[in-house]
């Protein structure tokens, strides 16, 4: 892994920590739960998914207003709108915002709203939008390409970096293989590949990995034991009737159930879940 | 594959045939070459690749001015610059000019001075870049993911025509496998089932899809027999110095050696090569 | 690929040519098509098929007697009794028979009645049964892995070479990866790749690398075109009633069509089918 | 899910506990570590393995007598030798043994000296070895092919069991993915996968999926947390003098270090590690 320069383990005496609104830190001892349903939907559900996964323990909401769906058919995402739901639901509950931005032309509009910008998978070399990642003064959430190596990875976070932003978190969110069991393969050992090259904090997507809520638990229990730095996990008030990835999305029960489960997994290994 | 709607064969009663500049046709009998540079380098090294494949009968001339490179240190390519010298180009020789466009930003500026728009494999679910494909009016060179799988190419190309540009050529350029004794693995059942369930026309990239020139010309051939509308071949005047993907790259030698090869293949299946 | 010792290019002053019957070659300029059914049911439809793909061209005939069955309550085949239906098969048409081998303890059987024993995907790495087939004088074909590398499969040629026999074809039938539009994804590259370092000759079986009989052609006109030296090709008097495979295989008159079709992109670069 | 039977969760009440010499128990609620070399290399080095891994706390001394190499040219193994050295070795330290078996002509002499006989991934569906598997009263570590689904690893322990023998442990060690920075991708969700749909139990070998001991440590702990029944993990006394797979296997001292970090992951989910 030659070319990484910024984002090399070598590069910083220390691992880097990710501060959102001068407060949470992502990449420290404590573990951070990012809970929320995969698209703002209407302000009730979105305030509802909320309140859930505070009471759980989570410590920032996610929840997508721009969508990237494989077909144009489906649901978009509510957009602006969505965005405007996401402040309103963080005004509320005070839990910080990570969401996903598509586009550079939409780049700021997004950054005004959130506390987090994600970078999906199928942006993770949209070069251009690395850069501009790299220019703006917010905390990035930069997901693994479906097929990308950790190397890739690395260098996309490399990109954002070499515009002077490292409030950089890496997730893995599965590789596509050829197993069909499961929507993608979780690569929990791109955790500990990740811990040993770079100083940059990294969290686990049980949810999109598997795809199916059943899994969820087992992978999230996993991803903490295996050194993950925070879980991203879909939760929705009523997963049967969400407008994408019900499937794969916890009830809160379930989800106050797995932080419980998770504590102790934490504090096993010399950590602590945030809550 | 059911959620094809207008790429679907049933769409249409013909196959799309996509004409740049009123005169070239991709998707007739007629087999369309496109060769040239990996990147827009020089003026001098782009109008002796130019015309080299010119000679050899390459119908369109490609370059990147925009270049998606896995690491920000590598050569981004000549930008707007690199734009005006194909322009150039194509006044001296004559040849149309493919080259790739990586942000919504630009999009304008590149359809300016191209005659095919390439979105390319990183961005190929870059649904913003997509959508205002869709909306330009200009023929889209759309290659095929990484790991993108048949349909959700396809769905790509639904994203493109959803906003009622219908002048799409499909790339088939490789997908990542296990393999490593080529840089992707070139899947030419790709084309067949394009052409099972599309009325788009398909080329192939057999320069990205094995990565070494010593494989070009059998993958070209495959390609031509297994029913491709045409190939996006990489020709270097000088291979050994090229900025970016110099070992892929054709000699001008050997590209017009290989094109009096498939003359013959496209006879065989009742084509022609378009010189 | 510095392993590789007796089957590397650099052992070797020339190709490879394999003898089937003191008559038949492989891996001359000559290119071989062997075809049949995927597995031997009955004396009729085994002589039918024989029949049928020697009127069309086919100088070898297929059909397995030993079946590796994914579930164990698949049909396992006719084994001896197939093995029996064969070489009656044989004495009456005058094709030589090409059939799987899968167990040591059946090898000596085996090669009693086959003129080629088949080594399928799934034994590739079988390295006991690869030792033994090096030790017995009959020609083997060596499918490669779903999942190896094409320097794999050449070591599992060396396992064969290495203990003495050289007549050795190897089969290209496609790897698995993410896609699911086709069984398999066939790997034209891998085609190259052991021209390029191996003498040894290689054919491709678009039957089991697509799946689907509608995509055959093209990929078996794809293949030749590449350089392969011969096909496997799954021809079935009634693909709807086989007991394996049906939808993969070709109808006698598809088969017959394909084969005229062969012939053309055979002689477009210098080569012919043997008929 | 469909055709699998016998070794689907339906089919029993109870989750299968495989018992080892009718004492050790696989698939109860005690966590069963299997440890040592890659290879048997020498009496010496062996019983050096054995003690070491049993001070830590191992229950099964694993060791390759008969080795599935990728060259002909690479260390095959000690054979009959190896596993007279492995029957000496369990005779003093008293640890069951685990080893490979890769022909069915070998099946009763390795039976004779094993108390676990490994299917490797190469020959996961090697048929004829699988169905005589299951006609010995012994138990079978069946480790995941390379390129296997979980459903195919399944129905492989379906041939086993369909034979009369229900002694089965599952092991994942790792699919062949695009990535390169680990020797294989470990798919931890195959545990959860598993766990749900069959009664069987499924140990992990975290050595072989990362291909580099500085990561057994973290793939070990996420393996425990995901639900696993039990390791498999290489452990040298030098690894940097090992016959095969140094660079994964671990320090006598990491391995006790490991094993401690494991019970106390093993306790934050309920269960134990047994010592």
């Amino acid at each position: 892994m030659t070319p990484l320069k910024l984002v090399a383990r070598q590069h910083l005496d220390q691992a880097t920590v990710v501060t959102i609104n001068e407060e949470l830190k992502v990449g420290d001892r404590e573990i951070i739960v990012m809970a929320g349903p995969c698209a703002v939907e209407s302000k009730e559900l979105l305030l509802a998914a909320a309140y859930a996964v505070k009471e759980g323990g989570a410590r920032v909401l996610r929840g997508g207003a721009f969508k990237p769906r494989t077909s144009p058919y489906a649901f978009q995402g509510l957009m602006e709108e969505g965005l405007k739901l996401l402040a309103e639901t963080r005004r509320e509950t005070g839990l910080p915002v990570v969401t996903e931005v598509m586009d550079t032309r939409d780049l700021e509009l997004v950054a005004e709203y959130a506390d987090i910008l994600q970078i999906g998978s199928r942006n993770m070399q949209n070069f251009a939008l690395l850069k501009e990642a790299g220019r703006i003064g917010k905390p990035i959430l930069l997901k693994r390409g479906l097929a990308a190596t950790i190397e890739e990875w690395l260098l996309a976070a490399e990109y954002i970096m070499s515009q002077g932003n490292d409030q950089i978190i890496l997730c893995e969110r599965g590789i596509r293989t050829f197993e069909t069991a499961t929507r993608n393969t979780l690569d929990l050992s791109a955790v500990a590949v990740v811990k040993e090259v770079s100083h940059l904090p990294v969290i686990v997507d049980p949810s999109h990995a598997t795809g199916r809520w059943q899994l969820v638990a087992a992978m999230a229990k996993g991803a903490i034991a295996a050194g993950a730095d925070g879980l991203l996990i879909e939760v929705h008030p009523n997963p049967a009737e969400a407008l994408c990835d019900g499937p794969q999305s916890l009830t809160p029960a379930n989800f106050h159930k797995l932080m419980q489960d998770l504590q102790k997994i934490a504090q096993a290994i010399g950590r602590e879940i945030a809550i």
